[in-house]
Order: C-alpha cells, then structure tokens, then sequence
C-alpha cells in the first residue's frame, strides 16, 4: 500500500465536515441572508444551544477558531491587570504562538495532573495572590482557563468542575471552558458533565465545532447575557466577525438537530474504545489512560515503525530512544475499514 | 409581495458559495489531508494564483476574513513606532472596530478623494514626516494601504496606482492593497489593472474571496517570499489559522480554475451595469460615478421608500431631510429576474 | 554674543526645579521612607492637593511625564473597544509617538478651534457613534481629552469646559483634562477655570510638574476615589511607577506650599505679558493669540534672522517662504535680564 | 526607641541621592539646555560611560526605572511572535505587573538555581524551540533576560555568563542583563565580571541608578550602535522620554566621575559584609548565601521579633510557622552607626 493511501488517525480535522452539514449548506446556498451573525440560521442555532444548554437566556456568539475565540474571550474578559490561570499544558499556555500575550495578558501557568488542573491548586494560586503583599506588583489571576477534554484526551469530573467552580466563585474569578473537542466528551461513557452542567458551573464556555463534525466553528456560551457589554464590537475588533456568519448558523443550527453533535462525538468514542481494546489484548503500552478519542501509546521504535507502515498516526512527543509518545485520533469521520485496518497491523 | 421576499441588493455577502465551490467540498469531503494549510489542496491553490499573477516565487497565505487580514498584515509588517497611512474612508480606518490599534498602530488617514488616495497626498504625508524635526515624537508612516474597488465603489487606474507605487518605493515603504472585492475589479471593463500589475506595483496585497464568490477566505500574496520572516506564526498568534485550512484551499483552489474568480466578478458587474443604465433613463442622481458592483444613488424620501417596497436596498448615509445616499450592490449570486424585477420598480 | 550664551526662550523646560524643590530635596535626603509612593512626603502632598482642589476624597498618584501619564490614563479608563476624543493638534494625537496606540486605542481626532475642542463638535462626535448603524463595527469615544492650556497656548473658558463637561455626562463618557502645563493657566489674568472647577467638571485631570517648576512629575486626580480599581497595578504595568515616589511626593509638596505652584506660573506670565506688549508696540503679527507663557509670532525671514541673532526662539512651522510660525516660552525660570534682553532686540 | 526611628534595612532604595548627584543638580540648576537627553550633560555622561566600558561606539539611552527600561528593551528587541527567556525568579517573570505581557510579549520563564538562569538551561530551552515540529505553533524565544546581580542577591560568575551569551550567539538570540544593581555587583570582591565584560558578552544591558546613587535613572548601552532603529521614538512611546533628560543625564555624568559608582557599591558591600560576618558569628543561618548588598536570612519568629524591635528589615517568604525569610539590604547610603546598632542588636 503507499503511503498516502494509509489511513490517517493523526488528527480529528482531517476531513471536512458531517455530510448533513454539507447538504444543508448546499440546500440553503441561494437563500439571501442578512451578514454578521444576524441571519436567522444563527437565530435558530443559538435557540437549540440554550435549549441544550437548560439557559434560555444565554448569549450566544459564533467565531470561527479555537486560538481565535479563546484570545477573543480571554482579552475581552481581562482587565489590563489581569491574568489567566491555565495548565501548563494548556492550549493558550503552549500552543497558541503568544495571542494571549499579543492581547496583554500573561498566562499564568499551574502544574498540569493529568492534563488537568486541580482545584487544589487553582486555591492556592489565588489565595497566594490574595495573601502576597507585594501583589500589586504582580498579575492579578482574573480568569480560570480549563479545556475539556483536554489536551492530553482526559476528562474532568463533574465534582472536579464544580470544585474549581465553587474556588473561583469565593474568589469572583470568572472561569471558561475550553470546549473544542466537547463532542469528544459528550460522547462518551465515562464522561459525567452535561451541558447544563457546564453552563452552571462556568461564567464563559464555548462548544468545538471545528474538530467535532463542522468545517470551522465555535459557539460561545455566557450562560449570564451581558456579561462582557459590547462583546460584539470586541469580536469585530478581534478580526473574528464573519461577513457570512450564515455559515457559522447553519452549521450550528445543524449539529443542535437530531443530537448530531453527541452523535458525532459518540462515533469516534465507539472507534476509539474498539482501538483501546485491541491495544490492551496485544499488550501496548498507553502513556497515560484517556477515555476520549484520542489515545496516547508508549512505543518502541520497532512498535512505532511497525504500525506507520500501514496507518499514519501521530508524532507527540520524545521520552527516550527506547519510548516514544505516539497519538492515535479518530473523530466523527473515522470509518469502521479504517479502524479495522488499524486493528488488523496491531 | 411580503416584506422578506423582496429580491436583496444590500451586500455582496448575502448567499453562500458559488455552486461549483460547494460541490468541490462535497466531492472532496471525506478525503483526509494536513492541517494548517500544509494540504494538497492549499498548494494547488497556491500554484494557481501565482501562475495568475505572474509571480512564480510569491508566498502565498489564506485567511478567513477582511478585518482578520488586514490586522494580521499591517501588524506583522509594521514596527512598533510606525503607521499605516490609509484614506479617512478605508476600512482599516473607520470599519474595524480598532482592530489596527488594537494590534498597536495608529491609522494615519488623508484626505479620501471619490474613495482613493492621491499620489500627490501619500507623498505629501511621506515628505512630511521626513521633513519634521519633531518627527522622533511622531508615529513613521511605515505601509500605504489602498483598497481596489475602494469602500466606495471607485477604481484606482494603473497610472493612479503607479504613482502611488513609486512614491512609497522612493520613501522605502511598502504598498499594501486589500482586495476584498477584487473580483469586482478585474471583471469590470473600466478597470485596467491586473492581478501581475498588483504583485508588480504592491509589496503585499490580498484576493478577496468572501465577498467574490467563497464562504470565507482571503488569499495574502507576498510577490517576494520572505518578506514577513515566520508569518505563519504571526497568523496564529493572531488567531487567524485555520485548523482546517483545505476549507480556504480548496475554495481557491476553484476559484482560480476556468477563470471563475474573473466570471464571477463579471457576473456581478453586467448586473450593475444593466441597473445603471435604467437608473440613468429615468432620471435618478447618482451619489458619485462607480463602474463596479456597487451603485451609489442620492434618493429622495419618496424615491426611497417607492424602491424599499420592491427591493432591499442599503442605507448608506443621509444627506439632508431631502436626501439620503443608498446602496445597490449586485454580486456574483445576482439573479437576472431579480435585476428585471428592480429596473421594473424604478 | 556667542551663539550658546544667547538666554533661551524655546521651551518651558529648559532649566532644573525652582530652587525651593532643590533645598527641599537636599533636606530631606538622608531621611528614610517607604517607597512606591507609599511614603509620608507623597501622602502630605496628597492632602495639599486635595484642599487645593476641593476634593477631601480624591485619589492622587504621582507619575513622571505628560506622554507617560497620559498614556497609563487612557489605556486605564477605556475598554478594549473604545478609543479617545482629542482635538487634531493634542499631544496624544500628534507628538507621543503612538503611545496611545500602544495601548491597544484609537485617538479620534476632531477640529481644533485655536487648539481647542469644541463642545458642539464634540456633541456631534458622541451622537454620531450613537446614531450610525454601523457602530458595532466602529471606535466607540469612550473618554474625551483636553488639554489646558493647550498645546496652542490657549484656555479654555469655565463655560467653554462647563458645556464639554456637561456633554460628557450625557453621554456617560468620561472626561480627562491634561495640565501639563496648568500652571500657567492658574497663573493667568485671563484664566477663569479654577482647580475646584476641574476637579468638579472632569473624571480624571492631572496638575503638571515638569514644565511648571519640578524636576519630573504630574499628579494624577480622581475625584471620585476607586475610578479606576487597582490603578496602581496599572501604573506598574505600564513601567510608570518610581520606586522612589518621595521624588515626586517632595516636589509636589512643596509646589503646593506657600502657593508656590500658582507663583511658578504668575512668574512666566508675567515675563510673557512684558514680552507681548512690546512685540505689539513694535508691530509684530501675532500667528494666534494667547494669554498663556506661550507666544506664537508669524516672523518673515529676516525678523527672524535678527531675533535669532540674540536670543534663543522655537521653530515652531513653515507657513511659506515670507513667513514662519516662531515660539517664545517663558517659564518659572525666566529671568528679568534675559526678558530685557528679548525686548531690547524686538 | 519609638518604631520609627528603627535604622532601615528593608531596601536600597529608601533614601534619595548620594550628596554629590544633588549638589551637581544644584549647581547646574539654572543652565539651560535641549530637551530629551539631546543636552550636553547628557552627552558627557554617554562619553564617560562608553569609556567606563571600552565601547568607544556604543548607543546609550537614559531611562527613568528599572520596570520601564524592561519593558521599552523587550519590546524593542522583539518581534511579535517572540517571548523573552528568563528565570521563574526575574523580576520582569514576576514583579513587573505584567509589563511585558502588556506589550505583547510572553515571558519564558526558566528554573532559577540560585536566582540564576543556567546555560544548560538556555541550551535546552533554545535547542528545544528549534526541534519542536510544533514551533511555528509556538512562541519563539527571541531574547535571554539575566540579571546581575540578580533579585536573590547573587552574581554570575565571568564563566558563567560567557557561557550563556555564546549559547544565545550560537543560536542568534540577544543576551540582556538587567543591572538594576549592578554597582552592587562591580564594588564586590566576589564579582568578576566588568562592565567591559558586560559590554562584550550581552547585546544590551543597562547600569542601574535608582537602587546605586541616583534618584532615579537607567543607563541603556547597546555595545552595537543601531542595534534597534528608531529605538529613541520607542522610547518616546513608551512613556519613558524625559523632557528634562538632563536630570538623568547630570546624575549618571555624577556617577561616573572620580569612580563614585563603583564606589557607591563598595560602601554598601562594606557595610554587608561586616553584617554578615557578625551574623555567622552569632551563629545565624542564612537563607542562601549573596556577596552582595542583600542578605537573606532564616529567621525564627523569636529571632525575627528579637530583630525587628530595634531595625527595620524586609519581609520576603514564610517557609513554615518555624521560619521565616528576611531580607537585609545595605546601600550607598547606609550609615556606619547603624550597622552598628543592627549588630548590636544581633
């Protein structure tokens, strides 16, 4: 087989988007619209998330990237004097080439555990502040950032976030939800927060469209309308407002009917926990345990050579010359030939 | 006839995609490719544009939107001391929210003469600076920004654009052009500059596909490759890259084949121009002259409100109680019924 | 005469301290205090201020410089969405390099009228954004600037700054009086704007040092204490706080003891007074008149050939090949002799 | 002994200038002279530093404080996708407010061994940047911040800091050191590393005056002359330009005649290092050991409380209810009596 015709399993945006999203986008192409998110597919798919979301009056704004929505949120959240409290290996902390930074704000890093931070520890960083005498010469933590699923595939629990919740409310710090991959944990078994959970226990999440069915998208959620006045403006001046915010509506509008978007999120669980099997029947190694769609293996060079001879999986990291971490993803697209191929060079 | 079925002439950005567009996402849509506009679909695209423009080296970059560029090249171009002059019109300087100066930079505006900038004014503005012996207090023009078709609907010719050209070369600032709408330029027969003229008399400049016939998209050219070392990183640190970048590739990549950028533009323009004819029959003034997409009518409140009941048009500005400036803007997606129905109505 | 012992009218900051700041400083040296400006010299300057102003609440902080101050104000008190009404020859519109804009804010510039905003110009700035239907997409004014005396060597009238003031507060924008150089407005027969007048009329308003007789220095009021939460945090961040407050604390003691501020300015005013009465006997043209230590005279080459002879005078603008704008400063230093000097040469 | 008359130990910043800085001040009071840093104390000033640091070519700048002078050099030197490596303990990591976030730029910060960054350390983190398949994702590390002494109190070896700066030549990043102290480093035994030494190893560095003599004032040396173009208009809008540069100008022109820089740290490390060998004679233990002019001592309450009763000293970190950390800072201006009285009171 070359090369290219190897199934890819290294990312969860490899393709386009759920076919019904791409027919509904044919059926209503020559449909005239107003622009900026003021059209009626926007309307309808902003109704369908506060539904899901158990928030009728939640103000509800499409943008159209993850490192762009979360700088847009994140510096439209902030006072110049504040930052934001982020896992060390968060998206915004590593991952997004300074664009918290180029909006003003530091971020202001904790110890990762699993991915996660602990309530523990977002406690002691604002308490520290709060205690610290010298803290007017430092960054006010303004801001709990959390990803869920996070980066490393691993899902907080509903006590989890409720605990962080229940820190960052003592404290009046806002706390916003990461949700790029939110199908991925919606979808999935072991995952026990809901969407009603997320709108209570958040000030500001938003819900991934791009890696979970759409072509781009992210809707974001502040459960409170009003709370950032003017956030439109704040978009616009972001470079984050499209003219054709139709595209942004439909998609959304589109994933929110017939449960499209935990469909989505379930199929690549399903192809996930398949692959998760086989792997511990052949006795791999996982460098860390996830039960979303993504999957992190110890491999040896032998292991790593063997299976990129047939599937293309993907690089995540160097432990030794013995290990190395290898990522395997699927997502709404992944097919069942694909993840039997994948099985079958185990 | 109900009050939402009337034909729209508001915007150019009110229907989906050209046809031939969406059908290339259906037919490419399960097929796996790279991130970050590292696909094949991306490079074809990439391929085509340069052979168009005449400029085989050029370093080729898509966004999504118009506001999203602008900020993401100005900043990356600019130094922390310098401006961007642009006409007190330009988008950049009225219609972005701050977007420039949220990224630092002070639009330095001049005088707008029928939308454009003069040769005479950007040397003028240049001379000056250099000529102040306070100029070390002052903010260095460092990029001239142009749009073709400006705000407002008006060409600049080559000999215009020229002049322009070689004054910011004598003053070694780089030209930046915005081409939002440029399909409505090169499809018009006023206009007599080319895509290789622009790479030629520009140091950056951009095709605009939102408004020319994509969902979203813009596609940046740098006729000198390198000319912003590590752009790619300031497109993420700005928030404006997509993870899905075949969206942007492969829209391009169609719009650059069989000539449907030009026919597009085209398209909109005998559409104007059969409006304009009527228009001129029977007696409407026109705001100012435009030979592109966009129609700038000075209307009486009668006039007014006798269109708006057939037709929906756009405020632009009003005048006086006697007269207020509407816009009539067709677009690749501009149905010749439509047309028929408002030179009926006029 | 050599050329650098001619006595110096280009500016009003061209010596040291008044040399009570100078004793004073020497005094105090060797006494220990905190720092920050958290020591008793800035809390007793603090109180004179209060009383002077009127205002037993106001918070005061001691900054260096005007671009700085003004620069930590704005960036303050705005939004990220809003930017800062000024008269088109401000300082902050022209001649701080883009330190507004470095903020992340737009100066939105209006006609000046003998460098002076108008509150007819300014009301239809602030209605324009609330009326345009595009101003989501536009700058919202979110504070307004005037500088007192301006950059012109103008006054406003307390009816002039009472109808600006009043406008503002209709609007619910804030209102910032620049005094860099206030003392030679208090300091003036033609002044009717008290300091109770602008601590009653402005949001925010600083009282110059550094052109009026301090070495370095303006102090920051807000008379309504908490207006900008941790405003000290934003004065670090923006590199403007001294470790060494007591430099800033002393000086403005002192300048607020035994009335020595409003000396400091009667003294330039009355050098200035001198000076323009015998430039009208002589027949000078006047460019604009002024009541403040600023004199603008419209010299012809050879006027300004003989002046620049004896004395030293500020170029200020090339109007043609007859004439240029020329500027004469006094200041607190101003001696008699060199103001004898200037009129023996007129 | 009321409290407040307790001798202060708690800064080198508490008094205001060595009386040989204020009697020049007064002295040349009355001079008149060019406004920012154009005048000829000044240009004296520049020479005899360039001499101090055999650069006979160097470009020098005068700014006010050591947060101020950070943030205009960061974010001079830097590009937009660039952050600037630095120990977790740095002053611009931690006690700057964010400064250098606020001028888009993201801090990275390193493990401190002793208050120090390691060349390992850079090695690894600039070697890691440049493997990473992710980096265009990343933040590039554009610039290594040092400072010596460094806010621990203690110094790079030559050895040391040679090693750093051929890491950062290897790999084309500046080298910044950050001498807020530095009279503290050059007037200690232990030190062995020169200004000219400075000068050769670092592409920017500055000479702090505020903590060593002055009343306030930075000397920026670039060894290289339009290492940063146009750096005057950034400082300009930075807030950092004095209109009376000559304040800063006189002082360092002070500083650097008849060797009393140097002499201002050696009076305080005279004073340490007497402190210091009655403290071990006591039998006291210290936090860590510094040459310098900072102390850190491991108190217990009971000696804390025993201290405190006769001298001030600075609180820094609480390890347990057993000990806490206290800091003991000497300065040029610490009087022989009240070391005295402190090791009385040991």
């Amino acid at each position: 087989m070359s090369k290219t015709n190897r199934p890819g399993f290294t990312s969860d945006y490899m393709e386009g988007a759920h076919p019904t999203i791409l027919q509904r986008l044919v059926e209503t192409n020559m449909v005239q619209a107003a622009g900026y998110g003021c059209d009626e597919f926007s309307e309808a798919a902003r109704e369908k998330i506060r539904a899901a979301c158990g928030v009728p009056d939640a103000e509800i704004h499409f943008l159209a990237g993850g490192t762009q929505t979360n700088m847009t949120v994140i510096s439209a959240m902030l006072r110049p004097y504040q930052g934001v409290v982020a896992a060390e290996t968060g998206h915004i902390a590593l991952h997004e080439a300074g664009a918290i930074e180029r909006g003003g704000h530091k971020v202001l890093a904790l110890p990762a555990v699993d991915g996660k931070l602990t309530a523990e520890d977002v406690a002691a960083c604002l308490s520290a502040y709060a205690d610290d005498e010298n803290r007017d010469h430092m960054v006010m933590p303004g801001m709990v950032y959390v990803t869920h699923p996070t980066e490393y595939g691993t899902l907080y629990t509903r006590a989890e976030l409720t605990a962080i919740s229940e820190i960052c409310r003592a404290h009046g710090v806002p706390l916003f939800l990461d949700g790029a991959r939110l199908a991925y944990a919606l979808g999935c078994g072991a995952n026990d927060v809901t969407l009603p959970d997320i709108a209570r226990l958040t000030d500001v999440f938003y819900i991934g469209g791009t890696k979970c069915g759409a072509l781009i998208g992210e809707a974001v959620v502040f459960p409170q309308p009003g709370t950032v006045p003017h956030f439109f403006s704040i978009v616009k001046q972001c470079g984050a407002l499209l003219a054709k915010g139709r595209l942004l509506g439909i998609q959304f509008d589109t994933l929110f009917t017939d449960d499209l978007y935990r469909r989505c999120g379930a199929h690549a669980i399903a192809g996930a926990d398949r692959i998760r099997i086989a792997l511990r029947e052949r006795g791999y190694r996982f460098a860390w345990e996830t039960p979303t769609n993504q999957i992190f293996l110890a491999l040896s060079p032998a292991e790593r050579e063997r299976l990129e001879r047939d599937v293309q999986i993907d690089f995540w990291e160097k432990v030794s010359d013995e290990t190395t971490v290898m990522r395997i993803a699927t997502s709404w697209a992944t097919r069942a030939e694909d993840v039997d191929r994948l099985i079958a060079v185990l």
